[in-house]
């Protein structure tokens, strides 16, 4: 697709799926409005990393929108539940872990819908994937019609002016590896991204966390070396 | 219904519906949780009057939450675009007004969803009404149920737990008369609640806006006097 003059909201998290959502979207021709969350997360690194990623890929505005969701706790990214290292593949492959933040992509696409609203943007990105997806429920195919169907009730953008409101998740279908190839060939600098939900204290990635190891798997299968551990190990480089 | 034990979240503007939801949250039996929201509003008497009502009511606790929509703008209530006063019934019965927040039903219901999930709550209560509702598309009835099939798709709660979310909106079909007969039955004080959208500096309602006069009205059909004005009008009372 190649759209002239269209605008879009991007969820920016600062991460490799997220990143390449903005260069999918920048590539395919739209005016590219980013959307960050400080919502109470621990990793501090993460919205330094949005703020790289959405001036590398030159999007045309970035907020950066506080919305506290550690006030209501229950998750391991916004409270002191300890993030789980080490995981086996058996164990990823198996429920919904303690770093998932209750209704956070409902929250973040609510938030992104209001900002599209204003804008007259009819598309809102997102890079949830359902393959590599740490068994989060509101990463699947189903879960984002439903909210597009909602989306399509709720503002008078949709209702007073009957623009179909679009939720786009161009990586829904795509392996981590699929999806680094595809960064890779729009130009990605995956060196400026963060993924590790609980990297040391220099935003040097843990390497245990099941964020690290989707990360570490899908550059082994893509058959590149990770950026962001050359950037660190510059002696590597 | 009569529910013992069981949590709800109730969205607490501080206004006569919200007031009057939460009323009928308690006397069906659930513990409550009262979810107010600084999102910019110009409005600073709305989350006091919020806070007295949760006390009134006896809210199991009452959080603030600030998420500043004012950052998109769009909207009367949360930027320096006037607030219409005077409008005919005619002008009321049309269209969408600039006081719409863009989103907000469905940003406050995507955040108390969150709190929802971490209570592990399934009732989530909002004040909607579709009759006297000011022409926004996020107070109508298939809007509320496009949200909550999407919310049963969204979370923990709903996908590993089975456990479905209900999306209460017990005054979608009450006219603002019933809706204040309804609460005057349950002993709700509405003394303390503000509706005005532009109120002067110490309270006292414009008189004007469109939410001053569906509240007259109202108070009118009811036969009641709306002990708002008592409480400023001493001498009347």
């Amino acid at each position: 697709m190649q759209i002239s003059g269209k605008k879009a909201v991007i969820l920016l998290s600062g991460g490799l799926d997220s990143a390449t959502t903005l260069a999918i979207a920048k590539s395919a021709g739209y005016t590219c409005y980013a959307l960050s969350f400080s919502y109470g997360q621990r990793n501090k690194h993460e919205l330094n990393s949005a703020k790289l990623v959405a001036e590398s890929i030159k999007a045309e505005r970035h907020i950066i929108l506080n919305s506290d969701l550690s006030i209501f706790g229950g998750s391991a990214l916004t409270s002191d539940i300890e993030v789980p290292k080490g995981r086996t593949e058996e164990e990823l492959s198996h429920g919904v872990p303690v770093t998932y933040v209750p209704a956070r992509n409902t929250v973040f696409l609510s938030l992104a819908l209001a900002w599209s609203e204003v804008l007259e943007a009819t598309d809102i990105f997102i890079g949830v994937n359902a393959l590599d997806y740490s068994g989060y429920p509101d990463c699947r195919p189903n879960y984002i019609r439903a909210f597009e169907d909602m989306a399509n009730l709720a503002t008078r953008l949709a209702v007073e002016d009957d623009r179909k409101i679009r939720i786009r998740a161009p990586l829904i279908d795509l392996s981590k590896s699929q999806i680094i190839q595809r960064g890779l060939e729009l130009g990605v600098d995956y060196g400026i991204t963060n993924t590790c939900y609980d990297p040391k204290d220099d935003g040097y990635p843990c390497g245990g966390c099941d964020a690290c190891h989707l990360r570490e798997k899908g550059f082994a299968e893509a058959g590149h070396v990770d950026p962001l551990l050359l950037r660190f190990n510059s002696d590597v480089s």
